[in-house]
């Protein structure tokens, strides 16, 4: 159960509250985010709502019978919207093109790459500095340097920062040069990773995992939630199967059902989920058609040297096109009805 | 290798030709279809292609690694169009919907499902009349008595027959009444079923296996071909996976991988793909994005009360919407580049 | 629901028996095998078994509410013992070991086999007349000639012939010369093969689907059970997972799964569970300290010049080993108690 | 190319020998662990060995072309022991029992524990104090309290403890009072938390992802090495696949393929590999039988009120009957030869 407290609630009617969920043999997590507070209660018994409904301080009062709470469409119905400030938002019935490299690997790179989004209205840019890899002899990012080169030409743009977070320690020292914080395949079940991004006040994209269900992302994202922060994005990158002709299987079911189930925005990442460059725009319009809030893929402007995803890589000239078409078949399918 | 013979070569060149490519190390099989003559060449040697190009009675001659060599695009680049009769077509470039029961279940039944799809346009309609079933108490179709009432009213309504062949001693039985026999996925494997649909000529659709691979889907269609039937469509149908929030895992990087490796035309099910009624057109409009050349979908009057597959199809009113949102998204795709 | 008949109960006796099965709402399937004759009752609704139990004619009723009913330990508590003849049987509380080569070859390669298999008290020989392949180029085996071959030294040896058979039209010609038809893993859910082999007085070893589940192999079971003949054999061959590191994931989970939920003996098939030579002893011990009723793997004179599947074949130095060790093995397994 | 360098090597040697190996065109990484001080070369080019080989200052030089080196036994054919103490390891050529609860719940729980291992002679115990859930609101461990009471009772009864960290700031608070470090299923490419294990002087077992390839747990364990540490241990303990008949697929081909590829010890885990108690000995056996040098599994005096993983716990009856079944196995499996 979700109780939603009315802000401002006494102390004395809070007390009365917990006492009630508890008597009706629920256990109690409390939790207070940037947007309101909640009372989670976990159980399993039976019992009349209206015997907690009643009681003084509650704004909303809902059961959720699924494993996470706080991120279900069945409490929160309202899509949620991502500010990121400067106009720039990610959120169901708009379209977020977020463009980049793989790795940032040079601030030229970072000029060149600021000069191609700017020319194609793109307004969100990923990369990374700190770069999981199952060698550790692979090159590992720019780290800290890279960011604040990064940051520094993105800002004069009014270019919003998306990028891996790979361990609590490196949270506190990104945090002002990040605007949404990615939380890699790897590291969807990173819990302590989840629990601290629980505690800051930015966005936050979870990946799928490798192998990751659908059901686990959404309580990956309740793990954020519930330690304090609403700002969520969830994001479909393929998933691991038998199948090698592509390097991941790009599970598209999944973004109508996230949408189904949860209030929060829904990204589609092509270029990991096929991993073959030529293939990679159909697969980001494929997305859209799928009803995804926004596209995430990989552009670079020499592929065939890029550090790191190189094969998967679109160049700037399909990726302009591709911003291109993303945009007219989003305008398409809103005037699709019932889609 | 790939040899394909000139029309009407005469029997001392066909000789000479056999002799030579067995100089070179390679064995001979004959492959005699529809449309023409070859020879394919299996080997592993490396070999001086002149050395059999220069003969006689050869009109093309391609060296094709793959495992699979007749429905391999390194050798035909032109992509296939299957003739279905009466102007329906399914084909590179054009985008085929073929809607209809999963069953068919009564002669009322037929005849509202045409009247649907004549209003709508829609000229290709699927349906079982043999159903595979994975316990022995379930219903197993109507059979031939199914096919032949289906068969009056979509001969007379200019409407094609897409139906599901199980085993080989119905090829014969069904022949006359069906437009495109159907290899179901359990069957895609189904070495013997697969021969004999090489010796008839009519158009042949072969679902990807429950768990198949792209190659294996390749390799299946290999089997018909080379049994001397070029007329081949394949299907995408979501493949098996750990994920269970779903029916199948609909696998739509498969689309832009099959078209590039062959020349054969690409469907798309998003029914099976997904199996939930409420995703089926995101799922299909998906599928379009993604570069098929047409849709297969499950449609029935009263979806609830449909004998099999009632939660993954759609109603009349959702289907019509659907096949005009299919079209409309498939006008689009054909206005960008590079696609 | 299942009710087992009495011997020669009276066709009046079992009309009634029928006419109350219809009136608790439950639809009936007639079954007729070697062993007896069953009502198989399938429906939803709750009565009291009683109103059934009471009827004359019945020898025994379950509930079953599996999707399988005669192939279910819930119904049938004792072990299923398949007898060969000759003093070979494959069961539970006994180690059938079966050994031979991939595909038959040649006389001389059956006569050797025999010869290795008879100095090693094997007496159950496996070998492939028609092969499944996946590409339509390989070799497809020696087909009946091969199995006339290997039937007339079988038969003078005393050793039982397992072979695959791949479709309807081959048991008639196969039937003399077999002793346990072997279903491969690419017909597990070919329903019609099955069904066929319903109707025969020979024993059946189905493998598990290339990617199927427990459910599904215990239901292909079930159609042949349900066909009329009880004459079955499970095989665990491995499934298709992610991992290519080995050839198949062989799931020995299976194994004690299998065992516990039917009455029928189940087999492990490491040669394709691992598909690596070197591997292949380790898994088949693993599989009878997993609880198999008998093991099932690859052996030949000369494996590196075998026609197919050389890489998993052990040779007969190494064959004549794990023989005695799958015997010692298991005869350490019978020594503890609660397995 | 690994360099194992002389114990004292000189500057000037060391300086010309790194000078040596980049102008062969490989990049460097230096490893120094408790036992040795090591070179490794990552390159393309193909060079003579004897260029670098005469060099002053090498013990051992070898090329090894999988992407990990260090943990490879084409460099190192002597199989790792890790020595715990007081006569306790974990070898090939040994059998490990590590027993245990899912969670640490309470001293009594611990106290119990140990007299039930002491009095079967197992001096490796497991239990959890910080627990991953995929839940935020399920019991997530009683943390460093928990780990101070078992080490209290551990160390004074000559056991030795195997418990899991979850993260780098949990390892230093949690080193004194820990054997073995494990690295659990969701944390195995958590590439911060293998680099820091990397700079300690304690064994480290390393589980096989959620559905991790055999090659991506080997090039976790590099990790670790290349960090410094060489006391690692492999844990198979099943893998995510469509079946669900049981929690996980617990995949014994791994492991002669790890003992193979790795000089490392592999331990199974048959608990979370099947995930059903009735089952967990036969896979545990079946583990014993595919290789394994150890096995770790579930155990509490009560699995029906444990906190966590009850329905695949033993209790201690079934936990003594099975530690025995388990040396009985492995001294049969000493006696054969070739495996």
């Amino acid at each position: 159960m979700i109780i939603q407290l009315q802000p401002g609630i006494s102390a004395r009617d809070r007390e009365a509250l917990m006492d009630q969920v508890n008597k009706v043999g629920y256990k109690i997590t409390q939790v207070k985010t940037q947007a309101g507070e909640y009372l989670i209660g976990i159980g399993k018994g039976e019992f009349d709502i209206r015997s907690i409904g009643h009681l003084n301080g509650i704004q909303d009062i809902h059961i959720v019978s699924d494993d996470y709470k706080l991120v279900s469409k069945k409490w929160k119905v309202k899509p949620t919207s991502i500010d990121l400030g400067d106009g720039v938002s990610i959120k169901d019935g708009d379209m977020a093109v977020i463009a980049g490299p793989c790795s940032i690997e040079s601030e030229e790179q970072i000029q060149h790459t600021i000069a191609h989004l700017k020319s194609n209205r793109i307004n969100l840019m990923r990369g990374g500095v700190f770069k999981p890899r199952s060698s550790p002899y692979s090159f590992r990012g720019m780290g800290m340097e890279g960011l604040k080169l990064w940051y520094k030409h993105a800002k004069a743009a009014g270019i919003k920062i998306v990028t891996e977070v790979m361990q609590v320690s490196q949270i506190e020292e990104m945090h002002d040069y990040v605007d949404v914080f990615q939380v890699g395949a790897r590291n969807t079940q990173n819990f302590n990773l989840l629990d601290e991004l629980g505690k800051i006040d930015k966005a936050v994209m979870i990946k799928r995992g490798i192998s990751g269900t659908i059901e686990e992302l959404l309580q990956s994202a309740e793990y954020v939630f519930s330690g304090g922060n609403e700002k969520l994005i969830l994001c479909e990158r393929g998933i691991r199967t038998y199948e090698k002709a592509s390097r991941n299987t790009l599970d598209l079911n999944a973004v109508p059902i996230l949408k189904t189930k949860s209030h929060l925005p829904v990204v589609v990442d092509p270029s990991h989920g096929i991993g073959i460059r030529d293939y990679v725009a159909q697969m980001a319009l494929a997305g859209v058609m799928a009803g995804a809030d926004g596209v995430i893929y990989e552009a670079h402007e020499d592929p065939d040297n890029a550090y790191s995803d190189g094969q998967q890589t679109l160049n700037f000239a399909q990726s302009a096109l591709l911003a291109d078409q993303i945009r007219k078949t989003f305008a398409m399918r809103k005037t699709f009805p019932l889609l």
